[in-house]
């Protein structure tokens, strides 16, 4: 009887130790993709556009830049990435600057899944040639991103960036809201939406409400 | 003699798991904190007035907007923030932006605990009426934060938001540190505190220095 | 039989146990750090120089400020901070205003280890005086951080920031990159270290890119 109660309880042991296990990997999972979103942020900001690449899975779905268009599996992304060597829209040269922070992430991963969704905004402190000059221009959007474990790595597999406003410094985002076009590589694609100021478009929600668990909905 | 060791060791193993569960509950209510706080973010930039009200608990204290007032329970951060649906002070048209962004997040919660406390630094950028005309303009304050935990999930018990600054883009905030100002609906009180540019005022931590334990102090 | 069945299975619990309590204290040591440097922000942004210097281990090997220089051990940081009292660079009055957020924080650290190393951005937003009239400054940089867990408790070890810019807000980053020098105690010796803009400067990463495993590379 003794020993029974005894098994009994090592049996229940068993199960509570592979829940533990369970929910602490997905804790440390979130970390894992916040690590890997911060890390493309610091690789954009560097013209580290190999390391970028690199940072997308082999079963990438898609690219899609709103201002520029929709790039297909890896190598659309590859294709993008790398147009900016052969002097796109991210400045290569003395005095340029291209960072792309990527802050307030929010990232929805049930536990035991190997993908999961993020949410990020991104701020833009940019030193790029405007009317043949080289320009301090600031910019902000926001990203829709899905990811995928594979051989226990997160990686990219799609990725949607939604600008809002990218101008001059001295100009504002009100006067002018977008003046300048990202020029990566050909685009598979037209993008499927491209709505900048002075437009108000809600960049869609990949999860819902956390204390009412309902679609957001906007009522402007 | 040797099946009371294994029963010790299955006792000890079973007081082990529980530890680790109260230890793992703290780590992953730190993350869902943060999602809950950002994702506020994000509704508050899309002016999803209903969403943000949904979450605050049901005990909500208050919501103090330090350059509007204390309002109390969640009716009056309902009232707040749904006033600004009638023409307060948060843009709702075509050209305009409302930006709160939630940054540099520090959370504190007791393993076991069902309420936590957390710190916020909040950039704004506004596309704004202004002397009649859109306006870009930046922001900054601090928020405080009580956070609750109710049937699992949780919510905001308590936000005192401290503004610093927000002023147009093209004047800076040392010229002119504060020309908004917040109309959401009435406020319940007075603020218990507003001091913003040009004071030099240090919001009190709801937290200790985390290596020595002391309460931090100004010495300026 | 049984039995022994019964005792296999509580050496594989234990085992398993041992695993999940390491993992768990590098996942909860991962938010403990940053944390620590998010408090930091706070602390710097209000002058809390004691507290600042609290954060550090007596055991810091140095703090390098690329504009400044190479500060040795605690004493080090300690007369870099404390220098500020004796009307350095940030910013003492009514007024001024010395925010330097820290964002997109990656923390790397091995289960089991008590180091750990971080990056981080830093955007800096100042009230300081200027050809002898408070202005409004703008600024960027990178810090990367080594972290030491001694008596349970993450302190800062070693700590290199890089600048990017600094510089009045109505001027930009492209027409003036630093115009404003730190001016704390005086360094031990001079940087390792000093690209800002209009350099193309790519701070050193301390870890390898997360998918490939490969040392980040630029190519442009």
């Amino acid at each position: 009887m003794a020993e029974k109660t005894l098994e009994a309880k090592v049996k229940g042991l068993e199960a509570k130790v592979k829940d533990l296990e369970t929910k602490l990997t997905a804790v440390h999972d979130i970390q894992e993709i916040k690590r890997l979103q911060r890390t493309y942020g610091y690789y954009l900001d560097n013209r580290l556009w190999d390391d970028i690449v690199d940072l997308f899975s082999e079963n990438t779905e898609s690219l899609e830049i709103s201002d520029s268009g929709v790039y297909l599996g890896k190598a659309g992304a590859k294709r993008f990435f790398k147009g900016f060597l052969s002097g796109g829209g991210l400045p290569p040269g003395r005095g340029s600057l291209g960072t792309h922070m990527q802050l307030q992430g929010v990232v929805n991963l049930k536990p035991g899944d190997d993908t999961a969704k993020g949410r990020w905004q991104c701020v833009i402190l940019l030193g790029v040639p405007y009317h043949n000059e080289l320009t301090a221009m600031v910019g902000f959007g926001v990203y829709e991103v899905d990811y995928i474990k594979e051989h226990g790595v997160w990686a990219f597999k799609k990725m949607h960036f939604h600008l809002i406003f990218r101008t001059p410094l001295h100009e504002g985002w009100v006067k002018t809201p977008v003046v300048y076009s990202m020029a990566g590589g050909k685009p598979d694609k037209p993008s499927t939406v491209y709505k900048p100021l002075p437009e108000r478009y809600v960049v869609p929600f990949h999860y819902n409400n956390p204390v009412t668990n309902k679609e957001p909905h906007a009522n402007f």
